[in-house]
Protein backbone atom coordinates (compact mmCIF):
# COMPACT_ATOMS: atom_id res chain seq x y z
CA UNK A 1 0.00 0.00 0.00
CA UNK A 2 2.40 2.78 -0.93
CA UNK A 3 0.27 4.72 -2.12
CA UNK A 4 -1.79 4.92 0.93
CA UNK A 5 1.37 6.01 2.78
CA UNK A 6 2.45 8.40 0.26
CA UNK A 7 -0.96 10.34 0.35
CA UNK A 8 -0.77 10.30 4.17
CA UNK A 9 3.06 11.81 3.90
CA UNK A 10 1.21 14.65 1.72
CA UNK A 11 -2.14 15.31 3.93
CA UNK A 12 -2.80 18.51 5.70
CA UNK A 13 -1.85 16.56 8.28
CA UNK A 14 1.77 16.17 7.34
CA UNK A 15 5.09 16.91 9.89
CA UNK A 16 5.05 21.13 9.31
CA UNK A 17 8.60 21.03 8.57
CA UNK A 18 9.68 23.56 6.62
CA UNK A 19 10.17 21.44 3.48
CA UNK A 20 6.80 19.55 4.07
CA UNK A 21 4.65 22.46 4.75
CA UNK A 22 1.19 21.60 3.70
CA UNK A 23 0.09 24.52 1.34
CA UNK A 24 3.09 23.99 -0.93
CA UNK A 25 2.25 20.29 -0.86
CA UNK A 26 -1.01 21.01 -1.92
CA UNK A 27 -0.60 24.18 -4.30
CA UNK A 28 2.32 21.38 -6.19
CA UNK A 29 -0.38 18.63 -6.48
CA UNK A 30 -2.76 21.47 -7.92
CA UNK A 31 -0.84 22.33 -10.56
CA UNK A 32 -0.16 18.84 -11.45
CA UNK A 33 -3.52 17.91 -11.52
CA UNK A 34 -4.29 20.68 -13.95
CA UNK A 35 -1.95 19.68 -16.13
CA UNK A 36 -3.31 16.49 -16.96
CA UNK A 37 -6.54 17.66 -16.96
CA UNK A 38 -5.96 19.82 -19.83
CA UNK A 39 -4.47 17.51 -21.98
CA UNK A 40 -7.72 15.50 -23.63
CA UNK A 41 -7.72 12.44 -21.46
CA UNK A 42 -7.46 9.03 -22.97
CA UNK A 43 -9.92 6.70 -22.17
CA UNK A 44 -8.10 3.49 -21.37
CA UNK A 45 -5.93 5.47 -19.07
CA UNK A 46 -8.36 6.47 -16.87
CA UNK A 47 -9.94 3.38 -16.75
CA UNK A 48 -7.48 1.80 -15.96
CA UNK A 49 -5.45 4.34 -13.46
CA UNK A 50 -9.29 4.74 -12.16
CA UNK A 51 -8.87 4.16 -8.19
CA UNK A 52 -10.95 4.33 -4.64
CA UNK A 53 -9.47 7.79 -2.88
CA UNK A 54 -10.18 8.10 0.74
CA UNK A 55 -9.05 11.70 1.93
CA UNK A 56 -9.07 14.71 0.14
CA UNK A 57 -7.82 18.18 0.54
CA UNK A 58 -9.71 20.60 1.68
CA UNK A 59 -9.92 23.08 -2.16
CA UNK A 60 -13.25 23.78 -3.80
CA UNK A 61 -14.53 21.92 -6.57
CA UNK A 62 -16.26 24.09 -8.90
CA UNK A 63 -19.96 23.85 -10.50
CA UNK A 64 -18.75 23.66 -13.43
CA UNK A 65 -16.43 20.15 -12.77
CA UNK A 66 -19.37 19.06 -10.83
CA UNK A 67 -21.42 19.63 -13.91
CA UNK A 68 -19.44 17.88 -16.12
CA UNK A 69 -18.70 15.00 -13.88
CA UNK A 70 -22.23 14.48 -13.55
CA UNK A 71 -23.52 14.83 -17.16
CA UNK A 72 -21.07 12.08 -18.17
CA UNK A 73 -22.90 9.83 -14.82
CA UNK A 74 -26.21 10.57 -17.13
CA UNK A 75 -24.83 8.78 -19.80
CA UNK A 76 -24.83 5.80 -18.52
CA UNK A 77 -27.49 3.38 -19.93
CA UNK A 78 -30.30 2.09 -17.61
CA UNK A 79 -33.58 -0.32 -18.18
CA UNK A 80 -36.02 1.58 -20.98
CA UNK A 81 -33.88 4.39 -20.90
CA UNK A 82 -35.41 5.11 -17.81
CA UNK A 83 -32.86 7.36 -16.08
CA UNK A 84 -33.93 6.71 -12.74
CA UNK A 85 -30.51 8.05 -10.84
CA UNK A 86 -31.12 11.45 -9.31
CA UNK A 87 -27.65 13.29 -8.17
CA UNK A 88 -27.70 15.43 -4.49
CA UNK A 89 -24.50 17.58 -4.71
CA UNK A 90 -24.42 18.02 -1.01
CA UNK A 91 -21.95 21.04 -0.18
CA UNK A 92 -23.11 22.03 2.61
CA UNK A 93 -21.04 21.89 5.60
CA UNK A 94 -23.39 20.86 8.16
CA UNK A 95 -24.99 18.40 6.14
CA UNK A 96 -21.65 17.04 5.44
CA UNK A 97 -20.45 16.50 8.72
CA UNK A 98 -24.04 14.74 9.31
CA UNK A 99 -22.97 12.16 6.69
CA UNK A 100 -19.72 12.00 8.09
CA UNK A 101 -21.02 11.06 11.68
CA UNK A 102 -23.75 8.76 10.45
CA UNK A 103 -20.78 6.93 8.43
CA UNK A 104 -18.55 7.18 11.18
CA UNK A 105 -20.99 5.27 13.27
CA UNK A 106 -22.51 2.47 11.07
CA UNK A 107 -18.56 1.71 10.84
CA UNK A 108 -17.85 1.89 14.59
CA UNK A 109 -20.69 0.18 15.00
CA UNK A 110 -19.96 -3.18 12.93
CA UNK A 111 -18.83 -2.65 9.94
CA UNK A 112 -15.45 -2.05 11.30
CA UNK A 113 -14.99 -5.24 13.44
CA UNK A 114 -16.28 -7.59 10.18
CA UNK A 115 -13.99 -5.53 8.02
CA UNK A 116 -10.95 -6.81 10.82
CA UNK A 117 -11.28 -10.28 9.27
CA UNK A 118 -11.76 -9.26 5.79
CA UNK A 119 -9.12 -6.67 4.90
CA UNK A 120 -5.17 -6.39 5.09
CA UNK A 121 -4.57 -4.22 7.74
CA UNK A 122 -3.15 -1.61 5.28
CA UNK A 123 -6.55 -1.54 3.42
CA UNK A 124 -7.90 -1.33 6.80
CA UNK A 125 -6.19 1.36 8.18
CA UNK A 126 -7.45 3.35 4.69
CA UNK A 127 -10.99 2.35 4.59
CA UNK A 128 -10.79 3.27 8.42
CA UNK A 129 -9.10 6.80 7.92
CA UNK A 130 -12.07 6.75 4.93
CA UNK A 131 -15.03 6.10 7.12
CA UNK A 132 -13.80 8.40 10.26
CA UNK A 133 -13.71 11.53 8.47
CA UNK A 134 -11.58 11.51 5.06
CA UNK A 135 -14.55 10.90 3.25
CA UNK A 136 -16.74 13.33 4.85
CA UNK A 137 -13.70 16.18 4.63
CA UNK A 138 -14.04 15.97 1.10
CA UNK A 139 -16.20 19.53 -0.44
CA UNK A 140 -18.67 17.74 -2.11
CA UNK A 141 -20.74 14.62 -1.40
CA UNK A 142 -23.12 12.95 -4.41
CA UNK A 143 -25.76 10.63 -2.84
CA UNK A 144 -26.73 8.89 -6.08
CA UNK A 145 -29.74 7.60 -5.35
CA UNK A 146 -33.04 5.63 -7.88
CA UNK A 147 -36.27 7.21 -8.49
CA UNK A 148 -38.87 4.21 -7.70
CA UNK A 149 -40.71 5.79 -10.28
CA UNK A 150 -39.30 5.65 -13.16
CA UNK A 151 -37.68 1.53 -12.48
CA UNK A 152 -38.58 -1.14 -11.27
CA UNK A 153 -37.48 -2.40 -8.35
CA UNK A 154 -35.66 -5.10 -10.33
CA UNK A 155 -33.65 -3.38 -12.79
CA UNK A 156 -32.72 0.16 -10.09
CA UNK A 157 -29.36 -1.34 -9.33
CA UNK A 158 -28.45 -2.15 -13.32
CA UNK A 159 -29.69 1.48 -13.55
CA UNK A 160 -27.76 3.34 -11.32
CA UNK A 161 -24.55 1.79 -10.66
CA UNK A 162 -23.63 2.17 -14.47
CA UNK A 163 -24.05 5.98 -13.92
CA UNK A 164 -21.89 5.75 -10.55
CA UNK A 165 -19.03 4.23 -12.35
CA UNK A 166 -19.28 7.14 -15.54
CA UNK A 167 -19.26 9.62 -12.44
CA UNK A 168 -15.96 7.76 -10.70
CA UNK A 169 -14.81 7.82 -14.18
CA UNK A 170 -15.27 11.53 -15.42
CA UNK A 171 -14.06 12.66 -11.92
CA UNK A 172 -10.38 10.80 -12.46
CA UNK A 173 -10.39 12.07 -15.93
CA UNK A 174 -10.82 15.27 -14.51
CA UNK A 175 -8.15 14.67 -12.04
CA UNK A 176 -10.17 14.54 -8.70
CA UNK A 177 -10.56 11.71 -6.34
CA UNK A 178 -13.43 10.25 -5.57
CA UNK A 179 -15.00 6.52 -4.78
CA UNK A 180 -18.09 4.48 -4.34
CA UNK A 181 -19.47 4.23 -0.84
CA UNK A 182 -22.64 2.12 -0.01
CA UNK A 183 -22.04 2.05 4.23
CA UNK A 184 -24.33 5.54 4.67
CA UNK A 185 -27.08 4.12 2.36
CA UNK A 186 -27.63 1.67 5.65
CA UNK A 187 -29.21 3.81 7.37
CA UNK A 188 -30.66 5.32 4.48
CA UNK A 189 -34.19 6.30 6.29
CA UNK A 190 -31.79 8.72 8.27
CA UNK A 191 -30.11 10.05 4.85
CA UNK A 192 -33.37 10.52 2.96
CA UNK A 193 -34.42 13.08 6.22
CA UNK A 194 -31.07 14.83 6.14
CA UNK A 195 -31.75 15.49 2.31
CA UNK A 196 -35.68 15.82 2.54
CA UNK A 197 -35.76 13.12 -0.39
CA UNK A 198 -39.46 11.65 -1.15
CA UNK A 199 -40.50 8.32 0.00
CA UNK A 200 -39.54 7.39 -3.73
CA UNK A 201 -36.14 8.36 -4.15
CA UNK A 202 -34.39 6.25 -2.45
CA UNK A 203 -30.05 6.15 -1.47
CA UNK A 204 -28.52 4.31 -3.49
CA UNK A 205 -24.55 5.06 -3.01
CA UNK A 206 -22.45 8.50 -1.72
CA UNK A 207 -19.54 9.63 -3.57
CA UNK A 208 -17.22 12.34 -2.44
CA UNK A 209 -15.46 14.33 -4.86
CA UNK A 210 -12.40 16.45 -4.04
CA UNK A 211 -8.53 16.83 -4.72
CA UNK A 212 -6.21 14.54 -4.43
CA UNK A 213 -2.96 15.60 -1.69
CA UNK A 214 -1.05 13.35 -4.19
CA UNK A 215 -1.88 11.28 -6.71
CA UNK A 216 -2.97 7.79 -6.13
CA UNK A 217 -1.10 4.40 -6.67
CA UNK A 218 -1.84 2.39 -9.51
CA UNK A 219 -4.86 0.03 -8.75
CA UNK A 220 -4.72 -3.39 -7.48
CA UNK A 221 -6.42 -6.17 -9.71
CA UNK A 222 -6.29 -9.92 -10.21
CA UNK A 223 -5.30 -11.10 -13.60
CA UNK A 224 -7.89 -11.36 -16.36
CA UNK A 225 -7.14 -15.01 -16.63
CA UNK A 226 -9.15 -15.66 -13.58
CA UNK A 227 -11.92 -14.23 -13.71
CA UNK A 228 -12.78 -15.10 -17.63
CA UNK A 229 -14.12 -18.47 -19.02
CA UNK A 230 -14.57 -19.37 -22.48
CA UNK A 231 -18.35 -20.95 -23.35
CA UNK A 232 -18.29 -23.00 -19.93
CA UNK A 233 -17.27 -22.24 -16.44
CA UNK A 234 -13.86 -23.61 -15.99
CA UNK A 235 -12.65 -23.22 -19.37
CA UNK A 236 -9.42 -20.99 -20.20
CA UNK A 237 -10.35 -17.91 -22.00
CA UNK A 238 -8.42 -16.53 -24.02
CA UNK B 1 -35.45 7.74 -33.11
CA UNK B 2 -33.79 8.33 -36.65
CA UNK B 3 -31.12 5.99 -35.56
CA UNK B 4 -32.70 3.11 -35.31
CA UNK B 5 -34.29 3.60 -38.95
CA UNK B 6 -30.89 4.59 -40.08
CA UNK B 7 -29.37 1.08 -38.62
CA UNK B 8 -32.46 -0.75 -40.19
CA UNK B 9 -31.61 0.93 -43.31
CA UNK B 10 -28.11 -0.19 -42.98
CA UNK B 11 -28.10 -3.73 -42.15
CA UNK B 12 -27.64 -6.72 -43.25
CA UNK B 13 -31.29 -7.16 -44.68
CA UNK B 14 -30.96 -4.10 -47.29
CA UNK B 15 -33.08 -3.62 -50.18
CA UNK B 16 -30.41 -5.61 -52.23
CA UNK B 17 -30.20 -2.74 -54.95
CA UNK B 18 -26.69 -2.15 -56.58
CA UNK B 19 -26.08 0.96 -54.86
CA UNK B 20 -26.70 -1.03 -51.50
CA UNK B 21 -25.13 -4.39 -51.69
CA UNK B 22 -25.17 -5.13 -47.67
CA UNK B 23 -21.22 -6.63 -48.38
CA UNK B 24 -20.01 -3.08 -49.98
CA UNK B 25 -21.74 -1.53 -46.86
CA UNK B 26 -20.83 -3.96 -44.45
CA UNK B 27 -16.75 -3.01 -45.40
CA UNK B 28 -17.28 0.77 -45.45
CA UNK B 29 -18.40 0.44 -41.74
CA UNK B 30 -15.69 -1.71 -40.64
CA UNK B 31 -13.05 1.14 -42.13
CA UNK B 32 -14.71 3.93 -40.57
CA UNK B 33 -14.63 2.08 -37.54
CA UNK B 34 -11.22 0.96 -37.52
CA UNK B 35 -9.89 4.43 -38.38
CA UNK B 36 -12.19 5.58 -35.18
CA UNK B 37 -10.19 3.20 -33.34
CA UNK B 38 -6.65 3.99 -34.17
CA UNK B 39 -7.13 7.01 -32.55
CA UNK B 40 -6.53 7.04 -28.85
CA UNK B 41 -10.16 7.33 -27.96
CA UNK B 42 -10.90 10.47 -25.62
CA UNK B 43 -12.76 10.27 -22.44
CA UNK B 44 -15.50 12.37 -22.52
CA UNK B 45 -15.95 11.07 -26.31
CA UNK B 46 -16.73 8.01 -25.53
CA UNK B 47 -18.52 8.26 -22.39
CA UNK B 48 -21.05 10.80 -24.07
CA UNK B 49 -22.03 8.88 -27.65
CA UNK B 50 -21.81 5.33 -25.87
CA UNK B 51 -25.69 3.70 -26.45
CA UNK B 52 -27.29 0.28 -26.58
CA UNK B 53 -26.91 -1.40 -29.69
CA UNK B 54 -29.54 -4.54 -30.62
CA UNK B 55 -28.16 -5.41 -34.18
CA UNK B 56 -24.83 -6.97 -34.94
CA UNK B 57 -22.69 -7.41 -38.68
CA UNK B 58 -21.53 -11.73 -38.41
CA UNK B 59 -17.97 -10.27 -37.90
CA UNK B 60 -15.45 -12.19 -35.40
CA UNK B 61 -14.84 -10.24 -33.07
CA UNK B 62 -10.49 -11.67 -31.92
CA UNK B 63 -9.97 -12.01 -28.77
CA UNK B 64 -7.06 -9.58 -28.90
CA UNK B 65 -10.08 -7.30 -28.86
CA UNK B 66 -12.31 -9.01 -25.93
CA UNK B 67 -8.98 -9.30 -23.91
CA UNK B 68 -8.54 -5.19 -23.98
CA UNK B 69 -12.37 -4.78 -22.68
CA UNK B 70 -12.46 -7.38 -20.19
CA UNK B 71 -9.15 -6.36 -18.88
CA UNK B 72 -10.85 -2.91 -18.37
CA UNK B 73 -13.91 -4.22 -16.57
CA UNK B 74 -11.80 -5.67 -14.38
CA UNK B 75 -10.11 -2.18 -13.41
CA UNK B 76 -13.86 -1.52 -11.64
CA UNK B 77 -14.21 -0.46 -8.52
CA UNK B 78 -15.69 -3.58 -5.73
CA UNK B 79 -16.22 -3.59 -2.04
CA UNK B 80 -13.86 -4.33 -0.18
CA UNK B 81 -11.97 -5.02 -3.83
CA UNK B 82 -13.23 -8.57 -3.70
CA UNK B 83 -13.34 -8.03 -7.40
CA UNK B 84 -16.36 -10.80 -7.56
CA UNK B 85 -17.10 -10.31 -11.66
CA UNK B 86 -16.72 -13.21 -13.57
CA UNK B 87 -16.80 -13.38 -17.19
CA UNK B 88 -17.89 -16.02 -19.03
CA UNK B 89 -16.86 -14.83 -23.12
CA UNK B 90 -19.63 -17.12 -25.17
CA UNK B 91 -18.85 -17.67 -28.64
CA UNK B 92 -19.83 -20.84 -29.37
CA UNK B 93 -23.07 -20.88 -31.89
CA UNK B 94 -24.60 -23.16 -29.95
CA UNK B 95 -24.77 -22.03 -26.74
CA UNK B 96 -25.83 -18.21 -28.29
CA UNK B 97 -28.51 -19.66 -29.97
CA UNK B 98 -29.89 -20.99 -26.61
CA UNK B 99 -29.42 -17.88 -24.87
CA UNK B 100 -31.15 -16.04 -27.96
CA UNK B 101 -33.64 -18.94 -27.15
CA UNK B 102 -34.45 -18.29 -24.31
CA UNK B 103 -34.47 -14.48 -24.30
CA UNK B 104 -37.04 -14.33 -27.01
CA UNK B 105 -39.34 -16.93 -25.19
CA UNK B 106 -39.00 -14.97 -21.75
CA UNK B 107 -39.64 -11.69 -24.33
CA UNK B 108 -42.93 -13.17 -25.70
CA UNK B 109 -43.60 -14.63 -22.40
CA UNK B 110 -44.01 -11.55 -20.69
CA UNK B 111 -41.57 -8.50 -20.99
CA UNK B 112 -43.12 -7.47 -24.29
CA UNK B 113 -46.28 -7.44 -22.92
CA UNK B 114 -45.41 -5.05 -20.14
CA UNK B 115 -42.88 -3.31 -22.19
CA UNK B 116 -46.11 -2.42 -24.32
CA UNK B 117 -47.37 -0.45 -21.96
CA UNK B 118 -44.43 1.45 -21.81
CA UNK B 119 -42.14 2.69 -24.26
CA UNK B 120 -42.67 4.40 -27.39
CA UNK B 121 -43.12 2.16 -30.78
CA UNK B 122 -39.69 2.87 -32.02
CA UNK B 123 -37.74 2.02 -29.12
CA UNK B 124 -40.66 -1.16 -28.97
CA UNK B 125 -39.50 -2.11 -32.13
CA UNK B 126 -35.94 -1.70 -31.44
CA UNK B 127 -36.07 -3.97 -28.44
CA UNK B 128 -38.47 -6.03 -29.95
CA UNK B 129 -36.02 -7.03 -32.65
CA UNK B 130 -32.49 -7.34 -30.40
CA UNK B 131 -34.58 -9.37 -28.18
CA UNK B 132 -36.13 -11.92 -30.78
CA UNK B 133 -32.61 -12.78 -32.27
CA UNK B 134 -30.71 -9.32 -32.82
CA UNK B 135 -28.22 -9.59 -29.53
CA UNK B 136 -28.09 -12.98 -29.89
CA UNK B 137 -26.46 -12.72 -33.19
CA UNK B 138 -23.50 -10.84 -32.05
CA UNK B 139 -20.64 -13.45 -32.79
CA UNK B 140 -19.85 -12.61 -28.75
CA UNK B 141 -22.03 -13.09 -25.88
CA UNK B 142 -20.07 -11.71 -22.32
CA UNK B 143 -22.41 -13.89 -19.37
CA UNK B 144 -21.84 -11.06 -16.85
CA UNK B 145 -21.44 -13.24 -13.15
CA UNK B 146 -20.99 -12.63 -9.73
CA UNK B 147 -19.00 -15.08 -7.44
CA UNK B 148 -21.13 -14.56 -3.68
CA UNK B 149 -17.64 -16.66 -2.30
CA UNK B 150 -16.20 -12.94 -3.02
CA UNK B 151 -18.80 -10.55 -2.20
CA UNK B 152 -21.67 -10.21 0.41
CA UNK B 153 -25.15 -10.24 -1.57
CA UNK B 154 -25.73 -6.47 -0.38
CA UNK B 155 -23.02 -5.26 -2.19
CA UNK B 156 -22.73 -7.71 -5.38
CA UNK B 157 -24.49 -5.48 -7.96
CA UNK B 158 -22.42 -2.26 -6.22
CA UNK B 159 -19.37 -4.89 -6.98
CA UNK B 160 -20.93 -5.93 -10.57
CA UNK B 161 -22.49 -3.15 -12.26
CA UNK B 162 -19.27 -0.56 -11.98
CA UNK B 163 -17.66 -3.61 -14.56
CA UNK B 164 -20.31 -3.83 -16.97
CA UNK B 165 -20.16 0.10 -17.72
CA UNK B 166 -16.49 -0.09 -18.10
CA UNK B 167 -17.24 -3.21 -20.61
CA UNK B 168 -19.60 -1.61 -22.36
CA UNK B 169 -17.52 1.75 -22.79
CA UNK B 170 -14.37 -0.30 -23.60
CA UNK B 171 -16.14 -1.93 -26.53
CA UNK B 172 -17.71 1.50 -27.60
CA UNK B 173 -14.03 3.23 -27.21
CA UNK B 174 -12.92 0.27 -29.64
CA UNK B 175 -15.42 0.68 -32.50
CA UNK B 176 -17.97 -2.12 -31.09
CA UNK B 177 -21.52 -2.28 -30.21
CA UNK B 178 -22.93 -3.50 -26.97
CA UNK B 179 -25.84 -3.20 -24.64
CA UNK B 180 -26.33 -4.10 -21.09
CA UNK B 181 -29.32 -6.75 -20.78
CA UNK B 182 -30.65 -8.53 -17.93
CA UNK B 183 -33.93 -10.11 -19.17
CA UNK B 184 -31.97 -13.79 -19.60
CA UNK B 185 -30.69 -13.53 -16.06
CA UNK B 186 -34.84 -13.62 -15.14
CA UNK B 187 -34.09 -17.77 -15.93
CA UNK B 188 -30.87 -17.73 -13.92
CA UNK B 189 -31.02 -21.46 -13.37
CA UNK B 190 -31.39 -22.44 -16.71
CA UNK B 191 -28.27 -19.78 -17.72
CA UNK B 192 -26.12 -21.26 -15.10
CA UNK B 193 -27.35 -24.86 -16.42
CA UNK B 194 -26.22 -23.96 -20.15
CA UNK B 195 -22.47 -22.60 -18.77
CA UNK B 196 -22.02 -25.23 -16.36
CA UNK B 197 -21.60 -22.00 -13.37
CA UNK B 198 -20.87 -23.57 -10.08
CA UNK B 199 -24.37 -22.61 -7.67
CA UNK B 200 -21.94 -20.19 -6.04
CA UNK B 201 -21.41 -17.96 -9.25
CA UNK B 202 -24.69 -16.31 -9.82
CA UNK B 203 -25.47 -14.26 -13.72
CA UNK B 204 -25.97 -10.58 -13.51
CA UNK B 205 -26.28 -9.90 -17.10
CA UNK B 206 -25.57 -10.89 -20.67
CA UNK B 207 -23.60 -8.40 -22.65
CA UNK B 208 -23.48 -8.99 -26.48
CA UNK B 209 -20.39 -7.90 -28.51
CA UNK B 210 -19.95 -6.84 -32.30
CA UNK B 211 -19.95 -4.72 -34.95
CA UNK B 212 -22.17 -2.55 -35.97
CA UNK B 213 -23.84 -1.97 -39.13
CA UNK B 214 -23.79 1.72 -39.17
CA UNK B 215 -22.75 4.16 -36.23
CA UNK B 216 -25.43 4.87 -33.64
CA UNK B 217 -27.22 8.32 -33.27
CA UNK B 218 -26.19 10.26 -30.38
CA UNK B 219 -28.34 9.04 -27.31
CA UNK B 220 -31.24 10.46 -26.13
CA UNK B 221 -30.50 12.00 -22.04
CA UNK B 222 -33.37 14.03 -19.77
CA UNK B 223 -31.02 17.06 -18.82
CA UNK B 224 -28.96 17.54 -15.45
CA UNK B 225 -31.22 20.09 -14.05
CA UNK B 226 -33.87 17.60 -13.92
CA UNK B 227 -31.68 14.98 -12.03
CA UNK B 228 -29.45 16.79 -10.03
CA UNK B 229 -30.50 18.82 -6.25
CA UNK B 230 -28.16 21.19 -4.09
CA UNK B 231 -27.98 19.93 -1.07
CA UNK B 232 -31.26 18.99 -0.38
CA UNK B 233 -34.16 17.58 -2.95
CA UNK B 234 -35.77 19.90 -5.03
CA UNK B 235 -32.84 22.87 -4.48
CA UNK B 236 -31.89 23.45 -8.20
CA UNK B 237 -28.23 22.35 -9.06
CA UNK B 238 -26.04 23.80 -10.53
Amino acid sequence: MAGTGGRGRCSAKGSGSPRRRPIRRRRRARVLLTTIAAVPPDFFDVVQTQRAARSFLPDDVDDPTVVRILTAATHAPSAENSQPFVFVVVRDGALRAAIGAMTARLWRGGARALEEQRLSPAFLHDVDRGAMGGIAAAPVLVVVCGDTRLAFPQTMDASVFPAVQNLLLAAHALGLGSTLTTLPVVAGDELSTLLGLPPEVVPVAVVPLGYLPAPLAAPRRRPLSEKAHLNTYGTPFP
